[in-house]
């Protein structure tokens, strides 16, 4: 763990409660060495190999200076886990390059060590280390999550092939719907259904469960951050194949059909709104009987939304029809 | 390689560009998967352990705007090589994680990813993933660089014992003096020897061929970034050891002496003013001779500085008196 400043005085408290809050989340990593070395050592068996991502999360981009710190702390690191279990990965521990703005203060940085504290608990990970610097600008922070798949055995967004039936876990469109609520929508909901959609935008749950199974089944697969179809169209254009949703077949919470919205137009607003890490993936026909047993197992709904053709891009149909949709998702198209 | 923006709309040209930027990076990284993937693979033999390790530059507090782009990637990277070569690790790659401020345009991202293309050639790793997101504060670069060492063989900060001597590699001070030669000092200096200062602010070498040789022989390793004696100060903490440097034997450049700078306040500025990327180690007295056979292996000097006691902190001997050191080095102290 290293760090940095602009303002090396001042920041020196600072900076010695870092590390006596983000120390002990490394206990219990033998390579991480109490955060005291430079570099973090990490062993795997030979019959595995090692899967690495990093996400960064900015203030006024991915959340707001007001969120509660626990929780943007729990949600940048879910979201990189997320995207371990997509490809099928266990996960081993992460490092963190925290940013901090002169507006974090002692009390923000004790509730954000605290929650990465609950989420490693409750994902059996562990901080290897990091880099902490103070720079102007806003809190910026930028994780990178390591975990394992058995070796060549890496779930990937290429791999699907025509006749595969397409899968997604969970429900679409709740965390979409919670931001909108957080923005003043939703006066039809109950205070239970706005607390949900909003839980859902604020803390996502990654499919860690469920994507430990994904190795027996999965042809490819992604996590749905940028949402469903734009997501799903990335799995399309690296597999180079079709993929046919069934708009009706999208899995809709109560709570969000509770808007208002179970027509096409609702459909079509949960499936581009994004932030909803569920997997989407791929498997053979064959395979679905195991589909169903691992969403007994991991206690999660699994929808089978539609199929892998032959062709390119991703076609949402209603009624048999394909739907225009304007905007895939969040950035990219 | 993932990317996020808060002008979704307005940023599709430049995200689509690093995509055309970047991807070429990751060519020969067979588990990089054209950065078309949520995550890299990577798969070390039963007898190596990862080692990894991340850092983060921020404008205006590690570069400024109008720096180069090529030479900000490559600083940015190499940081993180001389982190890996301090450890002993050989280099493999690493991940980019980007988050550009509005003023980044075109050719800016183009000579930055040159920066990468150049020295990757050159250290011999590739770009494994990464995330690109858009912000609205400082152009921020965290990369997280991935290496191996032989199985529970990275050389820690712990480590150094009572009767160690005490090596760093090239000359101590030459970056602190090129920052200042950049705001204005140096009058006295050639044009070459401004250039060569301000050169090694700009652009560290990272001691990778020394890393490799320290496994034979090194107790304890560290890069030095905040300052030589800050830097000795972590190994002797994490040690719990005491460290006795002797200023005289510290090595000065040409360029740094001909800024006047031969007596004991300016080896004590050379010792304290950081961003050397030099490796700072420690070694049995018996291994000397291969000390000295790396060196010449490798073609660059290695001073013998000082020696390791027992007790605790960093002395420095001046005629064989402490000599007192206000500021050992950037932050930390």
């Amino acid at each position: 763990m290293t760090s940095s400043s602009s303002e090396p005085k001042s920041r020196l408290g600072e900076f010695a409660l870092i590390k006596k809050l983000f120390a002990p989340l490394s206990k219990g990593a033998r390579g991480a060495f109490d955060l005291s070395d430079d570099a973090a050592a990490l062993h795997l068996a030979e019959d595995r190999e090692l899967v690495v991502t990093v996400d960064t999360v900015i203030e006024g981009v991915h959340f707001l200076k007001d969120d509660p710190a626990d929780l943007i702390a729990r949600k940048a690191l879910r979201v990189n886990l997320s995207d371990l279990a997509a490809k099928g990965a266990a996960p081993h521990g992460y490092l963190l390059a925290l940013s901090v703005s002169p507006w974090v203060g002692d009390a923000w940085l004790e509730r954000f060590a605290a929650g990465l504290s609950d989420d490693q608990g409750r994902f059996d990970v562990h901080l290897l280390g990091g880099d902490t610097t103070a720079g102007p600008g806003p809190l910026t922070i930028s994780i990178t999550a390591l975990g394992s798949v058995p070796r060549h055995r890496m779930i990937r967004r290429a791999g699907a092939v025509p006749g595969d039936v397409v899968y997604v876990s969970g429900t679409i469109g709740d965390a979409g719907a919670g931001l909108e609520i957080l923005r003043g929508a939703g006066a039809s909901l109950s205070d239970a259904q706005k607390t949900q959609l909003i839980a859902r935008y604020r803390l996502p749950e990654p499919r860690v469960s469920l994507g430990a199974k994904l190795q027996g089944f999965a042809s490819a697969s992604i996590d749905v951050s940028d949402g469903l179809i734009a997501d799903l169209a990335h799995i399309a254009e690296v597999s180079g194949v079709a993929i046919e949703i069934d708009a009706a077949r999208i899995p809709l919470s109560a709570a969000y059909r509770a808007l208002g919205r179970r027509e096409i137009d609702g459909i079509v607003r949960a499936a581009t709104s994004g932030d909803d890490y569920e997997i989407a993936f791929t498997a053979p026909l064959s395979a679905h009987a195991a589909v169903e047993a691992a969403a007994e197992e991991v206690g999660l709904a699994i929808a089978r939304i539609g199929d892998v053709k032959a062709g390119q891009g991703v076609v949402l149909l209603h009624n048999g029809e394909p739907v225009p949709v304007e905007r895939a998702g969040y950035t990219h198209f």
